[in-house]
């Protein structure tokens, strides 16, 4: 992780942030994530399984658990910039790991790098008490508008 | 893309088996999305677009555009090795070209391997009329399941 | 591939320019590469196969394709902004696909987006006559100095 | 990091393999690499930098970083299931960071998965006594042989 990091958003600030910018960004209503921790160049976000997103087996489908690991991503990087909505992906890379549980899915954003144009991290994806066993792993980067 | 590619699936044939093994598996109802040809080691695949996947400033989310490019991946293995439920995707990498317009998106899958253990294929993404200029380009790799 | 593309730098131009920038950038000596053919968002480069760049069983080394193709994403970036020889690679994602054969190995870059800041292209690596079973596939992202 | 996972090879089974089986594997004398640690999961790899591996400008070339993460994660699987000459690569994908410093660069290969057909893992890059400002991050795919 990259050293140095101090995060400049609380957990409250990005919560109203992300409620009031992103009410259906992730494909599903935003009470189904919810924003548990912020450290330096972290974050830890939680993504209550629901009906809604669960696919035939049972398990959380892919393109929830890619959301949600975006939003990690854009969780930690506005932790330590503040609210700038025009921070966008330009890359994201996932590994399926493992089948998920039916458990709550966490998610965990790590900073790799945070320059003035371009923002890198990586997403680790577990169930609740599985930390070890992730079932996703994702590098993204983000590019970062100027003068911002 | 891979040579001597054949289908053996029919845009009927995968239009029904989506319909009924994955109602929700983009996050969304399947009647937005559309598989509109079927070719060589090739799908094309429409994405209608609705107020259920728009973000605010009205364009695709980006796990909209990632589950799409998941989709065109699984149809295009499936067209080629017929209805494997069991196949999975192991890997996605997309980069975020440009911001999609409101029309409707198309993603063209095409297969770059097949073989018994792993099928990796890539994804544009664009919207329609301008397939030079795609909004995303995905590389994938699925894992498909012995003695199928 | 990105609309609107005209390179402005030769054949010879681009041969110049890695022959006195980079004569070992590729981990070998530059002679073993050769820039074949400049197009609108496009290049093709030759890597002759010699001892120095075999593995054992015989097949083109894997870090030998990634300098490769990183080779080719430069080159084609650079044939359509010129030399800027400060513009660097962010990302690299690379799916091996077939082992190469012992011919030489022909590297086929192409622009998907040229940004202001960033540059974004695939690279497909085929051996020579068989450019429908490409041995790899890559994307790649490059970072653009400002004020070029 | 995935659990439960314990090393079968030495530091000096996997030197000895390394010496023997890949004398150029790295598109340099293995002299250069050095295996270090072995750990549940984890690898420790330090490549001594020479001129034969320094581009103009005095950094490690980015084909000696991604043969250097490659290295580390064939090192960190075979740690786990002992010499399998036939593991392969099959998907990498690079961020680099930051500009590498004139030391020697050290590579920490993990795990994330070691199934019966696919090993996922992740490297870390970066010069001696700074870990925390990586200079690149690597995830990577091999395809393990059936009945090993």
């Amino acid at each position: 992780m990259a050293s140095g990091l101090e995060p400049i958003m609380t957990v409250a600030d990005l919560r109203a942030f992300f409620a009031e910018a992103f009410p259906q960004a992730l494909g599903g209503p935003s009470e189904e994530t919810l924003i548990e921790e912020i450290g330096p160049g972290r974050v830890l976000i939680r993504r209550k399984v629901s009906d809604a997103n669960l696919r035939p087996g049972g398990t959380v489908s892919g393109p929830t658990m890619m959301g949600l690991a975006d939003h990690a991503m854009y969780a930690v990087i506005l932790a330590h910039i503040g609210p700038v909505a025009l921070a966008v992906t330009t890359n994201l890379n996932i590994n399926f790991l493992r089948k998920p549980g039916l458990q709550d899915l966490l998610a965990e954003g790590r900073l790799l790098k945070l320059g003035k144009r371009l923002a890198v991290g990586e997403v680790t994806l577990f169930n609740e008490g599985e930390e070890d066993d992730p079932v996703a792993h994702v590098t993204s980067t983000y590019s970062i508008p100027p003068n911002r």
